[in-house]
């Protein structure tokens, strides 16, 4: 079968892959579709070569269907729709032993610590498995990870209906937070600097607010009564939106960190103290966040056809990657239905 | 009678001030003890010129004894043993609307938006007021609105007994907080610079650690067996000690923002999200932490004579402001029982 390898020096490279059967505990599973994401550009970029094993199977956001089942496993049946939570902890290390598995002092990730999805068939420990509903389309299925990402991300936020929330940053995890926002019954503002992504979120029924244009603190306290955001999720990754952060949000409100801040940024610390924020950090996703985001996808919560820029089958992968690392698509899904 | 201003050019002059009657809501107190802050030096460095009108009457941290009871004040009478809580707030802005008082968006403070304690007799709202049980002597007293701090900043980082607490920063605040942490049933260890200090606090039965010849990162994971603190207390105001928090915290701690940060500080934003931290933002006290803070220093919880490094004359203020800013002391209380 063919599997896509990130190889070092900005590039992936389509080899031919062994397919082994599953082992004691394991289902193999015939991977629909993977959504390419902004780790996945991280990695490229060699931002996690002091990680990565090279050649690493890209993929960590995917559909399939169960194809085998391998010794000492219930519950699952070939044929069954299936998504990865693709999370391994190791039980030991005393985030684990406080029960914070998804935080694993140690945790490891399906396609970034060992293979992952970019591939025709795919083994994974049956307890990642999570079953899709038959109606949920399997190109909507694989937004399952990053929508769990965005329900974990509001969960820490404590988003609660009435709200006021504002999400810097309308990239694919922005759109998804303020879907999932959306949900919970808070309205949004979504601050975006590229004139094409606010389009887009302002035709799926957000407010948007061009930073580089508008007084941003003064167009929030506007909407705001005065009072400023309950929650700001900052997920740009620029460091001009963590200073401004402080600036927009309410007393005793809340700053989600979502983004990777590969340095450390200047925070206003002042304004953390005087008006009593709290700064979130916020990380994957725990398996009820998984749940909620099948159900979410289910329902039609999420703008799936919106943020699925195009899909594309596994030997332009590369292409595909340029064209998301020069910000011309929200998501780009790769089908892996092909001949092994 | 006698009043210390806050002058401008970094210093303070004795005036004589006018001893007015307290109007209706009001108390008059017979000053007993004021303590100097480091918000005092703040203002007195000119840092808050922006906010102070000068001259101001210096003092924020007080207690006395009811001297005169004004028109339409019940359940006060002269003699009684007081301290005051020194917050103005509006009642009217979104952070008074949601309940939060203390942060109000409008927050005044007596002693540095309005007259303070350092003179013979202050005139306050009778709702600042909290009587002081009789066995609690009144320099102790004194110690009231600092140890408030502390228990409001405990509060905020919502330390369990049986944690282990780092406490950066071993001055007033931080000993007032290593003390609360202690009587939650907490373990603290206090990070500080200072050798002078590290032997009051090591006196005081607290571990220290001097972060210039340890590794401190090493030692706190040793200390807490490879997890890191429960609970980081920022109070040093340095921008090293805020880089180095995120490292001494454990996956899902908490890091509480005591200290005035006069400029941006770099955070290390990415472990914060790996690690899924939280940064809290803790200013004053509610009344509740006042209340608690008299019942912590007459249980004698709260080591009052080590903190209270001397007691001088209303005449010393200026002497005593410079020895506190040369970190020759930890808390000094000024004497108000003088002349009129």
């Amino acid at each position: 079968m063919l599997t896509v390898n990130y190889v070092g020096e900005r590039d992936v490279a389509i080899r031919k892959g062994l397919q082994t059967p599953p082992g004691p505990g394991e289902v193999q599973i015939a991977v629909a579709y993977t959504g390419l994401c902004g780790t996945d550009l991280h990695i490229l970029q060699g931002h996690m070569d002091g990680r990565v094993r090279r050649p690493l199977v890209l993929g960590h956001e995917m559909s399939g269907t169960v194809a085998e089942v391998g010794p000492e496993v219930d519950g699952w049946s070939v044929g069954d729709p299936v998504t990865v939570m693709p999370l391994t902890w190791d039980m030991t290390c005393p985030a684990c032993q406080a029960g914070n598995f998804h935080v694993c002092q140690n945790l490891e990730l399906i396609g970034i610590d060992s293979p992952g999805a970019l591939q025709e068939r795919l083994n994974v420990p049956d307890r990642t498995l999570l079953a899709l509903p038959p109606e949920l389309r399997l190109d909507h299925a694989a937004l399952t990870e990053p929508t769990a990402v965005a329900v974990h991300d509001v969960s820490r936020g404590q988003v609660q209906a009435g709200e006021r929330v504002v999400v810097i940053g309308g990239g694919p995890i922005g759109v998804l937070i303020a879907s999932v926002v959306r949900d919970v019954g808070a309205e949004v503002t979504v601050i975006e600097i590229d004139p094409q992504r606010r389009t887009t979120i302002g035709n799926l029924g957000f407010r948007t607010l061009d930073p580089r244009n508008t007084d941003q603190a003064e167009a929030i306290q506007d909407w705001t009564h005065g009072a400023g955001a309950d929650v700001v999720f900052e997920v740009s990754g620029a460091g001009a939106a963590v200073l401004a952060s402080t600036e927009l949000v309410k007393v005793r409100g809340g700053i989600v960190v979502v983004a990777i801040h590969p340095v450390p940024r200047e925070v206003d610390l002042h304004a953390v103290f005087r008006r009593e924020l709290t700064i979130i950090g916020a990380r994957v996703y725990q398996r009820s966040d998984f749940e909620a985001a099948v159900d979410l996808l289910r329902r039609g919560a999420i703008p799936a056809d919106a943020l699925i820029t195009k899909v594309v089958p596994l030997t332009e992968t590369s292409a595909a990657f340029t064209e998301l690392a020069a910000g011309r698509a929200m998501k780009i899904l790769v089908r892996s239905s092909f001949e092994g």
